[in-house]
C-alpha cells in the first residue's frame, strides 16, 4: 500500500519503519516541524512537508500519528478527499474522524513505543476500527501484514484498554522508578531489581495475577506493612500510596476469599 | 553441606529443591504441621519433623524459611549449639538471632516464589550478612553453589530492598490485576495486555526506569489524564491512585528537568 503517514514521533517512526521493512511504500511524511519530518523522511527515504495543505494526495491511506491533541486542528486543515484515513490513538473515538473524512477508521497498536528501542511490530496487538466492513478489511490487511495479533474492539473498549495500560505499564515504570530512587538512597545499584521485575512480569503471562498476589499485603502481615510505612515517614507521598495500595490488595484478596 | 531447613513453604521448598540439586544434602525438614512436614522432606528424600525439640543436631547450617512473625519463637524453643543459622528474610535485622545463637548470619535470596513454578535460581541475587567473617565465607560458598549473583548487604540495606521490592513486583503484580479488572468489566481477555508488560519489564531492564517514563502524565496530558479520572468515576478507589501516581509522575518528571 501507499501510505502518506502524518507525525513523526515514536509511533510513527516505529510504525514507518515497520510498513517500509514489510514492503510498503511510504510516500510522504508530515510534521509540525521540519526537524523531525526531514529526520524520519530521511529514514524512510521519502518525500517530506510541514504543510498539511500538501499532503500527498497520490496514497491509498492517511495514516495519523500525532499527541492526541493535535488530531482535531489536523483534520480540520487537511483534505482528505475520498481516502482511507485512521488515527492511531487509544483514547479518541473513531467518530472524531467522521466530519472530515468520507473513508475513516482507527488503527492502534497497543504497545509503548520508545524512539531508540526496536520492537518486535508482529507481536503487538493491533487494534481496528472502521467506518465501513470494507475499510476494516483494507485495515485488516494493512494490520496482517505487521501483525499476528489483529483484535477488533469499539472506541469504547479501546478506551478502557488505554486505560488499563496506563496502569501495567505507565505506574508499573513509575514504581520501578520508585525501587530505583529508594535503592539509590542506601547506595545499591538497581541491578539488583531486575530479576525480580522480570520474573514479576513473566509470572503474571503465566497465572492470572489477580490471583498469584504475593507479598506482605495479600498476608495481611501488618508487622511488615508498619515497618514500611515507618521506613517511608520521610517519603510522605510514597507513605501513602503504600497505605492506599496494601489496603486494596487486602480488601480485594478478602473477596477473592469470599469473606465479604 | 548438611542442611536442615526449618519451614515448608514456598521459599523453603524452592531453596530445598534447588540445593539438594546441586548436590547438598538435605538432613530433615521442620514444619509446623505434619502434612507440609512430610510433602517437603518425600520431595527431598530427608527427615522430617514437627517438634523443634528433636531437630538434627549433626548439621552444618539451620535455615529458616518461615514467615517473619514466627522466627521468635522458633528462635527461642530450638537448641542450634554452636551451628551457624541463618534467616532468609527481608526486614528482619539479623541481630535477631543474637541472643540465641553462637554463629549467624542471613542468607536472603532477593526474589518472588511461587510453589508451582519452577524458578532459575542461579540468576537470583543472594544477599548475604553474617556475624563473622568466617560465618560470611561458608555463607559465601554455599550461596555461590546455587547463584552466580551474590551480594553483602547489612540489615539497614537489606530492609530497603525488601520495601523496593513490595513497589516493584507487589505493587506491580497488583496493577496487573487492575489491568485484569477493568478489562474483564468490558468483556476483553487479559492477554491483550500481555505484550505490553513484557516489553514494559524489558525496557526498564534496559534502560533507567526513572528516565524513560512515558504515558499521559509524564507529557502532562491534562485532556487524557481527566478521561481517564471520568472513565473511574465508578472506581473511587482507582481513581484516586490514578490521581496521586499521575501526580508524582508530573512531579518526578519536573524535578528531573530541572525546573524544581
Amino acid at each position: 500500500m501507499r501510505i502518506c503517514l502524518i507525525g513523526a514521533g515514536n509511533l510513527a517512526t516505529r510504525l514507518g519503519i515497520t510498513l517500509s521493512e514489510k514492503g510498503h511504500q511510504i510516500v510522504q511524511v508530515w510534521s509540525r516541524t521540519i526537524k523531525s519530518a526531514t529526520e524520519l523522511a530521511s529514514k524512510l527515504g521519502c518525500e517530506y512537508t510541514t504543510d498539511l495543505t500538501s499532503i500527498a494526495s497520490q496514497t491509498d491511506i492517511y495514516i495519523i500519528a500525532v499527541t492526541d491533541a493535535a488530531i482535531p486542528t489536523i483534520l480540520a486543515k487537511g483534505s482528505w478527499g475520498s481516502t482511507l484515513v485512521v488515527h492511531t490513538a487509544g483514547s479518541i473515538p473513531m467518530d472524531i474522524l467522521a466530519p472530515w473524512c468520507l473513508n475513516y477508521g482507527v488503527f492502534y497498536p497497543f504497545q509503548t513505543f520508545t524512539a531508540e528501542k526496536k520492537i518486535d511490530f508482529d507481536t503487538i496487538p493491533v487494534c481496528l476500527e472502521a467506518s465501513t466492513p470494507q475499510n476494516l478489511e483494507v485495515l485488516s490487511e494493512l494490520a496482517r501484514s505487521v501483525s499476528g495479533d489483529i483484535k477488533f474492539l469499539d472506541s469504547d473498549q479501546r478506551q478502557q484498554i488505554h486505560l488499563a495500560a496506563v496502569f501495567v505499564c505507565n505506574f508499573v515504570n513509575h514504581f520501578y522508578a520508585i525501587g530505583e530512587e529508594l535503592l539509590r538512597e542506601k547506595g545499591i545499584g538497581f541491578e539488583i531489581l531486575k530479576p525480580l521485575i522480570l520474573e514479576t512480569a513473566s509470572k503474571a503471562i503465566l497465572q492470572s495475577p489477580g490471583s498469584s498476589q504475593t507479598g506482605p499485603a495479600v498476608r495481611d502481615d501488618k508487622i511488615i506493612i508498619d515497618k514500611h510505612l515507618t521506613l517511608l515517614n520521610t517519603h510522605p507521598d510514597l507513605k501513602n500510596l503504600y497505605a492506599l495500595i496494601s489496603e486494596r490488595i487486602i480488601q480485594t484478596h478478602k473477596n477473592y476469599n469470599g469473606i465479604f
